[in-house]
């Protein structure tokens, strides 16, 4: 299987990263963007998993290493590979 | 509008970051891991602008901005907010 993920921070967090980039994008003039927030996204190839326990196993990965649970939310989609 | 953006490394791109996060992963006893491929995830709010503005806007940041076009690729999808 192999699964996307994304992390993003939770509502109401303070994103500096994002912040920095909408500036950049206003200096490089493109004024209609009005708020940018940054996440992380990744692809990971899990070996000869069925879905449901590949599921279980993203989930616990995010818990455990990917996201930051206090301040980050995160979702994911599983495909065949 | 809003704009979910998808940055990843092109394919054959060397990738440490993703290598150090499944070598983690690993550690952790997520032995079925076999690839991880690290990108970014943006989400952009557009003030009034019609989807076909908001698209060749899109682009264009991603071009002059956003994505290494020399080593990453993009995608997007646009929503109305």
């Amino acid at each position: 299987m192999k699964a996307k993920i994304y992390i993003t921070l939770k509502d109401g967090i303070h994103d500096p990263q994002g912040q920095a980039v909408q500036q950049s994008l206003h200096t490089l003039g493109f004024e209609a963007v009005q708020d940018v927030r940054m996440g992380k996204f990744l692809e990971v190839d899990l070996q000869d998993m069925e879905k449901e326990s590949a599921e279980a196993t993203i989930k616990k990965m995010c818990q455990k290493l990917l996201a930051n649970t206090v301040i980050e939310d995160f979702q994911y989609e599983l495909f065949d590979s």
